[in-house]
């Protein structure tokens, strides 16, 4: 089997393979252009007089679990990324296959961490084929260096679940850890002593997956209140010491930034959606992690405040300041799809208005509709960003990969996409002629903050002509190019062959770009 | 088209179809039997490209979101009995079908209600073929005496969850009326001016239905939280004027029973359930509603509270006796398919503890397990109980249905089934040599309660040997059912002819017993 066959061109003018791991593939056909045809993955019929009467689908130990799950070759299987870099499941799940001398399974996570560059081992010795899921760090270079058996598969979080739903990827075994759980399989992941806040990111798994074992170092007598994943999708439990490293599991940017020029991207960010009359009264808003995202919120909050408004709604990635928000009564709902500190934990146990989110009912393009489109406005990060808006999250300029999707792709959708992002980094521009890997199309994107100006979308002409009295230095994303060129020099291109190492998909399973091997 | 065909013997040496109305249905065969192969019901995959991004899904009025929906002859369409007997919708559904000259629906209700009788109409005039779902009261009796075009099909909720799941019945349209919406399709029962507590029974309709159509008589902003239904499933969003009769929406007997008969009942149940060792710290139970349960409940409660112990979780039908308990310390969790009065209602909108469930998580015998099985003791009715335990709920004596099946097949499942039943009616005798309709068979039933004695399953040795030293009045079947004779005299047999008119379907979806049209 040919890794990857079938070039072809794709609406982005990117070429892409037909053909994947021996899969047919899409190629991107433009926004809303791909109409899916056929029905959603259906699973097996099953009976309950196969299960335990008294509800006890608890076994020994995840060995036992994975042998009566029918672990084999060439197996789909799957994990989460509730711990982040605190997990301590995925390890065990591979070294376990390791000894009962099992190859060629696909990894199927919801993302990756630097924790798992222990796995890499297992894709050099063929127990693991390839990944679909983001790849980070190690396994980004492991993979951008042609090391991988298969072509890696990178999907953003709504992506992700339509990929499971539409039978796209079929999961053998889903292997969900669960900070809180009863025999029956009911968990919850906002309790515990590996409480992670939710586990919607397993949602698919559960409903799809052919066998479902939830693991637990905190089991408790059925119910399970909430259960935020159903155990009656579960087949088997298993209780194991510890699941997560509780200081590694709360990770990413929680303190708002000190940079003077990350503190004037988030201001400018919130004067721009202040002047275009996007804050108001009951307006809807998202901002990632991240000290600037952290920033842009307070300054929200602060605008609320001061005018006697409140946000109906926000989307999380939950964190203490969007806590704030909600319990000072400047936000009536999170809408939370990842907590991202613990006091956005403590606040989803608590408080009603912290509602847990699934990338189902947040990002699902494949759904009748879905929350992402109904924000209005997102603030997102980006490695690189190109004159036609075009923008890239998961490479950086060098041509590694390194990050993985998130949801960043279905946050285009909002009402306004603002990317506040620096001119350059490390004296590397950011704003460019073409990014090196298209993870999102220019026309959902709808401005580009810098800290030497700011650039909205020709296609944005109702943006435009509002902020045309605007004292913020509004400038075409030419200027900002040109600008970035004249203090750093003309960017070189990353060394690059052609063979393709990886694939981004698209929210409606399309491909949109390819990742190539580096040049060493 | 034959309205059945294809009759045979099933396990319980009942004759029922092998076809009905035009469909393969399969003979009961014991317990746990029925192996379902095959997969489950998949939906078509849509886009959230052909769904308004704004998330807005209004329509104007119901006949234009039907008529979106592809209304047309032969549909089938789903509404659900939130409001019991003060439901507003259905009616104008088929009203609107009726004005539009369509015919031959199916009408699919989770169960219907008195209410229910003006839809007599439109059997007769054609507009709806026939009936699948519980034939109460007038419904009932124009289907036993032969009236009705199509073969009635009952179901537990559990059976109905199944059937959908399992493709045996496909929803074309299914109309959930929501006490409180968003634009989106969100929508919750336990607030609003119509709040009916939770909106479980339509679960498998909105995943499952062609299209789904969320009618509401109070709208609110997105997002609608707790949202029990969810706007990813949903179609379209109308708003009506007034969905339900608030004060016939909580119905049932909510007081507990004043006959001395029946709080003997209910005092001997307790008393039994105590002896057997079954009342214990953690326990769990299900009591329906009616009198005679309510009473048992109070007497649990003063056992527990006696002793210092607690009940883990009740299923619910919840009421204000159980949220006393609840909210006395008593019991842990209600787990509650459907709440009975307005204390049930506030309860779960306020108490953590008290949660509401769906027949997919408690009754669904073609999932991963559920939770009915689960159960320390469930109380429930019968009209008639026969001497191999073997009972009925739908049809009284005279032959006539009339009464659904309720959860009351999937409840047989718990650990220790007990129905507390009169010895007679109106001098009918309820212990019969052979049950007028079986809906539920003898080895799943344990102990039968009368006012006259105690018959325990001479299967449940174990039961009978904890019981053997009782001051109980402890009796075998055929004592309880001779000594009703005794009294009443031999019951006459009820005048049926060989034609089936409905048939009863057992969890699993084969066909329990058929029943017969009445002789005139």
């Amino acid at each position: 089997m040919k890794k990857y066959d079938k070039l072809q061109k794709n609406a982005l003018g990117r070429i892409v393979p037909g053909e994947v791991n021996g899969q047919k593939v899409y190629p991107y056909m433009g926004i809303g252009k791909h109409r899916p045809s056929g029905r959603k993955y259906a699973t097996p019929i099953v009976s309950s007089a196969d299960f335990p009467a008294d509800g006890n689908k608890l076994i020994p130990n995840l060995k036992e679990a994975l042998i009566k799950s029918g672990l084999k070759d060439g197996m789909t299987i799957s994990t989460h990324h509730h711990f982040r870099n605190g997990d301590l499941v995925a390890d065990q799940i591979f070294d376990i296959a390791k000894e009962m001398g099992i190859k060629n399974l696909v990894w199927f996570p919801s993302a990756s961490f630097e924790c798992h560059s222990t796995l890499i081992k297992y894709l050099e010795d063929g127990t693991i084929h390839h990944i679909e899921g983001s790849m980070n760090g190690a396994l980004g270079r492991f993979t951008t260096e042609g090391k991988m058996a298969g072509i890696g598969v990178l999907r953003s979080h709504g992506g992700r679940y339509q990929a499971i739903q539409d039978g796209e990827v079929h999961i053998d075994i889903a292997v969900i850890a669960a900070p809180t759980a009863d025999p029956f399989g009911n968990a919850t992941g906002d309790r515990g002593p590996a409480a992670c806040g939710l586990l919607g990111f397993a949602l698919g798994d559960s409903q799809y997956a052919d066998k479902v074992i939830i693991v637990t170092d905190n089991l408790i007598p059925f119910p399970c209140i909430p259960w935020q994943i159903q155990g009656n999708y579960v087949d088997y439990v298993v209780q194991l010491e510890k699941i997560g490293i509780p200081e590694k599991i709360v990770s990413g940017t929680t303190e708002i930034t000190k940079s003077p020029d990350r503190l004037l991207l988030a201001e400018w960010t919130a004067q721009f959606c202040d002047e275009a009359g996007i804050i108001k009264d009951g307006f809807s808003f998202q901002a990632g992690a991240g000290g600037t995202a952290l920033s842009i919120g307070i300054y929200f909050a602060e605008i609320l405040k001061a005018r006697g408004m409140k946000s109906r709604w926000a989307r999380g990635g939950s964190n203490k300041y969007l806590v704030k928000m909600l319990e000072d009564g400047l936000l009536e709902y999170i809408l939370d799809g990842q907590t991202f500190d613990l006091e956005g934990v403590r606040s989803m146990r608590e408080n009603e208005g912290h509602v847990n989110t699934s990338p189902f009912t947040s990002y699902n393009y494949h759904g009748k509709g879905n929350f992402a489109s109904m924000v209005d406005v997102v603030i997102l990060g980006a490695t690189e960003v190109d004159v036609n808006f075009n923008a890239n999250v998961v490479s950086h300029s060098d041509g590694y990969l390194l990050h993985g999707i998130g949801g960043w792709q279905n946050c285009l959708f909002a009402k306004c996409t603002i990317l506040p992002v620096p001119l350059f980094r490390d004296r590397i521009p950011i704003i460019v002629d073409e990014v090196t890997t298209i993870c999102g199309p220019g026309e959902l994107i709808d401005v580009i903050v810098t800290e030497r100006g700011i650039a909205i979308n020709p296609r944005r002409k109702d943006l435009i002509e509002l902020m045309k009295d605007s004292k913020l230095p509004i400038k075409t994303i030419e200027e900002l190019k040109e600008e970035a060129e004249r203090i750093c020099g003309k960017p070189e291109k990353p060394k690059l062959t052609d063979e393709i190492v990886a694939i981004i998909k698209w929210v409606d399973g399309t491909v949109i770009d390819a990742v190539r091997k580096i040049e060493k």
